[in-house]
Order: structure tokens, then C-alpha cells, then sequence
């Protein structure tokens, strides 16, 4: 037997939508994996087409998508990768400027905590920390690493370093308190169901992101559960920050904003929601009757 | 000359419609080959995220699936892992007392019977079998091999093991009694054709899962011939059990449960009404002409 | 300047709708490279669930599909390997009594010409063509190579073995006479717009087989050329040969049966169509005025 | 703050369409890394079908490309490798005699700018500079590489070979000057959105460019933003050179003829007017204000 959850987000809210809107970068002479290409490169060479698509982000994109997101004044959390503040501050700047929130993303998208040794992995935060702040002028209180790739020490360092959340978890439907820092350190999951990558992946139409967004809605709204809903919206500078994708994240930005069901929330107002209402639900932890779904 | 089949299902239905719902784990220190990440991890790293992702499997999405068979009162047959059996006993407990059946899925799915030496395969099915029955309380009479890939000694083996069906067949239409175990061993076919994977393998949105039911569905209802057809629906709790693909599932499951052509059965009834009423067509089998279908 | 190619197919159509269905087998102990799968397998593990899958086509599905063709009287070209003879001789016969064209698809899938050596490439005519001849009572005509690789000698072996066509051709829109055998042995391009394999490779549902093939015949029928056209419909007795995607392809099978401007010819008809009417526009051959579209 | 763009395209027009036609070609006895085929050939062997796959493009699709084209009098941007010139000069003549620009490609495609050394790239440009301006009878004055992968010096040689415009960049919305040959140099970004490249690598139906072209018209004239905006539509002729594939791509062209937002424009004639009206924004160069797009 499992008790549903019965909390909600702020404003009384069954449903909060949170907008991810990574703006990333890769190290001096490395490329993206993937790229808008079909002739294949031989293995081990530099794809320098990768590289100059993904730039776009940083330089066109992004403004692009403070747009859509400012029309309808909604606030969203950007992942910035640190090489983005040392080459394009004024990316960061605008960011900031615009009241969104700024988390860190790693040093950039090839530094990837759960390969790092753990000195490097505190020299990855440490730096990546200071590069944000000195651009932003606001230290990033929250972090998702390079496609949500952990070390096992990643939340522990996170929270000894300041942070208030992280959110390289996949596993839950829920965010919950972990037990880092006495109890004050929040693991937000990640869902990555509405999302641009599909396009990259499998040549999706970006008006199927909308559809994903729509339905998402949807089945929050309709379900019989009294449990609360995560719903994430992920996008990419270098990918839907074109015209097109851009064009239809207006469309599920405007329809979240105007949806009586949904509180738009950054993942750090998502975060201070929970260590503030809600409590932990983490592996190991106790896990109060409250937070549990029933089986019927 | 090929004569038609013309047996029937229980309640003497042509149609046949078996939930399979994988619950699925790997073993410590393995991650899943797939995950919804877009950029590429070096090769030989393991995948942190991919096992946060498959994580929610017995974690949540097993719950939503439960829930959804339950409001139609629908039975499916739950493919378990042994390693669930160890990690979240409390998830098989779950499907038991809803009144599922749970079939053994091999102690992970990185342990692949076609990739195991006899006694190595041996000792896979006492051991998963021993967990999913002290977890569950009841004894599984039915094996799906993770991926469906058996050994040549698979269905020996798991007929000398008590068991009563497997299921790592894909190249026929109809199950038939199989020469084990003195004729009381059936081989039902797995038919991928409805299916969450293809949201995984190629993006396709989850309502494409409710359109290639009801297709079959469709299909099935049409057709001339009147033989009996079975149509399966695959969904794995890390996959579909998450909000959106478990919300389309469950029209799946109003739909079949409406439909006057349809008999829901788990893949134990199958076997059950296949020794009772049907026979042998197994390769090499003597075939007996009630179960050919006619060439026109 | 290019002058439009004038000819008629038989009955003076412009179009020519041409059935390919493919009843493939590997050697013993070969597995296919594709399967409905989605958690990979490590690499050099023979695949038994690909096996199995695949064994469905002469099973089950060449069975179904000469059923679909079967009910609109329509005839077509099935490519059938060496081993499906060997194995399951009575699939070749059903082929055969229902009126249907056998063409010779090589020994097995893995038995490539484009990767054998002359003697090898010619013991594997001998072979293919006797097995099929053995089986099906008809010694095939035509052939295609597994996925259209052949090697530089194909045509020329093809020739001398006594064959009329081949269809390794993916470079022309219309067949043509080459120079081989006295100028009497046809290369008919095949044309793979219209397969069900985007199934396998993509997810694409079945019924973008139906659209793609109604939008070939719309571009046909609206074409301000006056050129005649080629549309060929390719199947796979283990992929679409299942109960979805034949019911899709009778749809095509019908849609092609009515049409007042197509003729449903076998690649056979197409060849002695091709030599007693047309004549040659091979590469290096000279070029009749009639078989150039002219450049508007 | 950024300030918006606020020049025009010629005609006063706000977008521009640029209709981009590759006609490609590999050297002797290299084969396309892509092709239609589903079975998977053991790695390390030539592709023999995808040779006779993609030699399609400059036997039979181009000339359907041209009258595609011409039936809306819209002139567009072949790109041809040089060795294309080589073996069918009269595909170049047909372009030229047909009033489109010709730009190069680089020798063949797998003669990639991004892996040449530099005295190779100079012999590159040169070689396949000669190739097209013997078959055409016009020097090319604009390069893009085989998949848009330069090296660091490409520009640079380029303008030094009397180039005027190069297009191996993805990371813009908008062309600029930049700072070679005295200014007189233009790079053109590469807009992939508008491709039929997803046909290959998804499996896209080919009505999904026309939708795709739809859409980021509708997305240009909708916008509140007044920038000018560039849509590259690009086909190759191997791929939508097709039946089916230049119906849609002739729907597209038709389209953008009739809109009377659009100007159809050469890469060429992009050139000549960013360098008589626009200027710079190249990375490092002086940034107008004028070009700056504003944040609101």
C-alpha cells in the first residue's frame, strides 16, 4: 500500500512546468558528438561543422529564447557551461538581466563529473562556480551536469560547495530533500520527455515537442491522482534557439502561462518549495506516508 | 495446401490481447545500452545516467502501470528481473497482490541466456526464480529471456525447471505445445509489433503505441481468414511507466477491455488454454492440419 | 538538350507498379544485422532473437502476403534466397502455384557477390538457381543480390548462367538492355522508395508504406513528363509479412489493381517488355533520342 | 542590449530563400557512408550499392532538379564536386544553360577541406575550380565543403583563389563580411533545417521538408522581430532528385514564388548584396550596432 502525495507547488498548484534551457560549449578542439550532418566524418577526426553549429547558441540562440521567454514573462533556469562565460559573458550577462535563473553545467560539455577523479571534480565546480559568477554577477545555486552524468560524490561536493540542488536523477517522479548538508540540499529529477533532442536524435518536427508538452499537460490535468506533477521543458540553444524550434517553444511557453493548473518555476524556487514544504523521499531515507502514491 | 486454423480463445474469442509489462533491472555496475541522452559518452564509461533512468522502473513507473491495468481490471504478465526481486521486493509484492502474473525475466538484463554456458544457465534460473518466488510468494511458470535471446538449451532447461511457458520466440503467429517436458511445455511467440520501444529506437510519440494497437486491433477484426490472432503489448516501467506513455497504455487497456472480439489473458491463461484445447506445431513437430492456415 | 523517353508499358499504361517481396534466410549460424530489439547485445554474440524473428518470413509471412496479392489477382516478383529451398521448399512451391514470379536472391543474405570472389560468385548462381529450380519447379530468370551489392562480374556471370535480368541497379529511373548475352539481358533499376524497411531503420508505421506509395502514383499521374514510369514496392516476408503491415500492403496491392494507369507487371514481364519494345541505355552504350527526358 | 537588424534583402523583401542543389559525387572506389539499404554490410567493404545509389544524382535527378526549378523560373545554388565536371560535364553544362549558379563542393565528397594539409587544400581548390569552369564554362565564385566541414584556412584560401563567398558556417542567422581579401569576402551561413538529408537519417517522409519549409515561412513573416531572415532549402540529387521527393521540393518552390515576402536568391547574388549593403559581423571584426538584434 502506498499513500498518494497530497502537497502542492506554490499558488496551490497541481502542476509546475519548468523551462531548461542549456546554453553549452565544448573545450578548445573538441566537438559535439552530434550534428546536423548525414555524410559521416572518418572515426578520430575534428568535426569542425559540430563546432560551429553548436556555437550558434551562445551567439544567436540564446537571445532568441530570452525572447519567447520574456514575451509571455515567464522565468526559466539556463544551463551555462563555464567555457560560455569566458567566451561570451555577455550571454551570461543577458541571461541574468532577464531574471532568469543561471545554474552550472560543467566546465563544458566534455568535462563530465562521472568521469573525473575527485580532486578534478572539485576543481571542475570550483571553477565552473567562479566562471558563472564573475560573469553573471550571481553565484549558480543549482546544477545538472553534462547530459546528467554523476559522479557518486557529485551531490555531496555540490552541497559542500554551496549548492542548493542538483539534478542528475532520472529515477524519481518527485524532487525531494537529500541528506547533504544537513538536510538542506534538494535533488530535483530531471524528465526528459519534453525536449529538443528528439529533433537531433530522430529528425522529430519541432511542432512535436509542442504536441509532447500538450499531452504532458494533459495527462497532469486529467489524472485521477491527487499527487503533484513535474513537468520539464528542455531545449537547447544551439538546437531549438533557430527560428523554428524557437517558434514552437513560444507556443508551449504561452500555453503554460496561461494554463490555471500550471505555476512556471525555476528549479532554485523549486528547490526552496521543497526544503520548505515538502521534505525528503531519498533513497535510504525515511520516506514519509505522505509522499507515497497509493496502489489500489 | 495450407488448411485454416479455426480454434478459439477463452469465451470463444478470435483475439487474444497479452500485456507484457518488463520491469527491468541491470546488475551492479552495469548501465543500460540506451537512455534518452543526446550527447554521446565516451565508449567503455559507465553510464550513470542510463541507471538513474531505468531506475524509475520499479521505483515509480511500475505503480502507474499497476494502476492502469487495475482501473479496467485488466491482468497482464510482468516480466521481473531477479535483481528486482533483491532491490524492490516490495514492487513484485505490489503486482502479485494486485493480481498479476510475474514470469522471470533473468536475474538482470545483462545476463543473457544465449551468453551463458549450461551450467552458468542453469544456476540463472534457480536463482531468479528463488527471488521472484520469496519476494512475490508465488512461483513464476513463465520465462521471457532478457532481449528474448535464448540459448539452444533454454526451453530444456526451464521445462526441467517446472516452468510451463517461454516466450523467446518471434517466428510464429500462434503459440504451440513444444516437445518438453512430455508435451506440457508451451512456446509462446512475443510479438514486438505494440510496443515502447520505438520511443526509445526512433522517437515515435507514445500515442503512435495506442495507433499500432488499434491497427492490430483493426486488423485483426477485419481479416477474412478466421483464425485465432494474438496481439501483445510491451511496455517497460522505465519507458512507458512514466506519465505520458502509462497515460496512452492505459487507453490501450480501456480499449482492449471494450472490445467484444478480445479476451485479456496473461501469457500463464495462454499456456493454460493452449495445453488444454490447441497442441503442437512446433518445428519438427507433427503439424496437425486444424492449425495450417489455407493458401488461396 | 535531353528528348523525353515516349514508351508505353504493356497495355499502354505510363506506369508500372512491380511487387518485390523478399523471403530471406541466413547461412547456419548467421544472424541478421537488424532485429525489433532494443537493448543491444555485445558485439560477436550471435543474435538468436534476430534469428528467430527472421524466420517468421517463410513461416508465417510468405504465406500472408501471397494471400494480399492473391485476393486482387495481382502477380509479383519474390526474391527468394538458396536456403529458404533448402529449408522450406514448400514456401518456393506456394510462390510458384499461386502464379507468381521466383527470383534468385542469392544463396543466403550473408552470401554477398560483391564480396565474393569469380569462382565463388559463379558456384553461387549454380547453386542458388538449382535449389530454387529443384524447389519451385521453375528455373528463376532474374536476380538481385542481397541488399543490390554485386560484385563488377554479376551481370556478365548472370548473363552467361542464362538469366534475363538483374536489379543491383540504383542509379536510373527506367530499365534498359545492357551488353551482355547479345544485347538480350535487361538491368531493371530498383527503386526503394516504397519498402518497408523505414519500419526497421526508423519506426516508421506501416501505413507510411501505404502513403508513400500513394504519393508515388499521385506524382506519377500529375507529371507533366510524358516519360513512362517505374514504381517498385518492396516487402520482406519476416518484416511486413505480420499482420499490420500486410494489411498495409494489400491496401497498396488494391490501390495499384484499380488504377486505370497502372499495369502490375513481374520484373520478368518488365524484362521481355524492356527487350522486345525499348531497347538499351546502358552506361557507355549509345543513347536513343526516344529514352532522353528533355531539360526544359 | 542588442540592437535589431533593421536592412532588407533585395526588392525590399525581408526573407530570402536560398535554394541550395548538391550534386555529388565520390572518387573511385569510395563509397557514400550512407545509402537506402537496411542490411548491414561487414564493415570495411565497398558499398557497391550506395556507388550506383548516389551516381543517381547526376544521371537522372539533376535534370528533375532543373525542371523543378524552371517551372517557377527560380534560379538556385548547385553545388557540384569536381568530379561530377569529370564524368558527366554535360550535367554542368545543363545547370549553367539553365541560368543557376554553380558553386564548388571540393573535388568529390570525400576529399574533406577539414582533413587536407594546407598544400592539399590549395591543389583541392584549384583542381576542382578548373573542373567546373571547363564544364561550365563559369568560374565558381562560391564554395561550400563536403558536409560544411572547412579547416581553419579554407576562408582564407578561398579568397585568395578570387572566391567571393564561402559557406561552411552553422553558427550564424546572418551572412557578414569578413575580413579577407580586403574585405571583399563573404561568409554565408548554412540553414539546415530545411533539408532532405532527415529522409536518409530518419526516415522523414518527404512532405515533412515541404512542412518544414511551411513552417519556417510561416515563423519569418509571423515574427514581431524585423530582422531579415534567410531560409536555405536544400536537396541533393541522389536524394529528393526522385520522383517523389521533387514533387515536394517543386510544391516548395512554388511556394516561396508566389509569397510576396520572399526573394529567391542565389548564394551569389547574397554576396553581392551583403557586400554592397550590409557589412561585417564576423567573430573578432567590429560589430555595427545596426546588425545587433535587440534583447528585449
Amino acid at each position: 500500500m502506498r499513500t498518494e502525495v497530497t502537497w502542492r507547488w506554490p499558488k496551490s498548484k497541481r502542476v509546475v512546468v519548468c523551462f531548461n534551457l542549456c546554453v553549452e560549449g565544448w573545450s578548445d578542439g573538441v566537438a559535439p558528438g552530434i550534428s546536423p550532418m548525414g555524410n559521416p566524418l572518418p572515426a578520430g577526426v575534428l568535426d569542425s561543422t559540430a563546432i560551429s553549429w553548436a556555437a550558434y547558441g551562445a551567439k544567436d540562440g540564446v537571445y532568441r529564447i530570452i525572447d519567447e521567454l520574456g514575451s509571455q514573462k515567464a522565468k526559466g533556469t539556463f544551463l551555462v557551461n563555464g567555457v560560455i562565460a569566458e567566451r561570451q559573458p555577455d550571454a551570461v550577462k543577458a541571461i541574468v538581466e532577464a531574471g532568469h535563473e543561471v545554474a552550472a553545467h560543467s566546465f563544458a560539455m566534455d568535462v563530465i563529473p562521472g568521469l573525473l577523479s575527485e580532486p578534478d571534480e572539485r576543481k571542475n565546480i570550483e571553477r565552473t562556480t567562479s566562471l558563472l559568477e564573475n560573469a553573471g554577477g550571481v553565484r549558480p545555486r543549482g546544477w545538472i551536469s553534462p547530459r546528467a552524468t554523476s559522479s557518486p560524490l557529485t551531490p555531496r561536493l555540490l552541497a559542500e560547495a554551496g549548492y542548493k540542488w542538483y539534478g542528475d536523477l532520472l529515477d524519481r517522479d518527485l524532487p525531494s530533500v537529500l541528506p547533504y548538508a544537513n538536510n538542506t540540499f534538494v535533488g530535483i529529477p530531471l524528465h526528459t520527455d519534453v525536449n529538443d533532442m528528439p529533433f537531433m536524435k530522430y529528425g522529430n518536427p519541432p511542432k512535436l515537442m509542442l504536441e509532447a508538452f500538450e499531452e504532458n499537460l494533459e495527462v497532469a490535468v486529467r489524472s485521477k491522482s491527487r499527487a503533484p506533477v513535474m513537468i520539464d521543458v528542455t531545449l537547447h540553444a544551439h538546437i531549438f534557439g533557430r527560428p523554428r524550434g524557437a517558434y514552437f517553444f513560444g507556443k508551449i511557453v504561452a500555453r503554460a502561462a496561461k494554463s490555471r493548473d500550471v505555476w512556471i518555476g525555476t528549479r532554485e524556487q523549486i528547490a526552496e518549495h521543497v526544503l520548505a514544504h515538502v521534505g525528503g523521499m531519498a533513497e535510504g531515507a525515511p520516506r514519509p506516508r505522505a509522499q507515497l502514491r497509493s496502489v489500489r
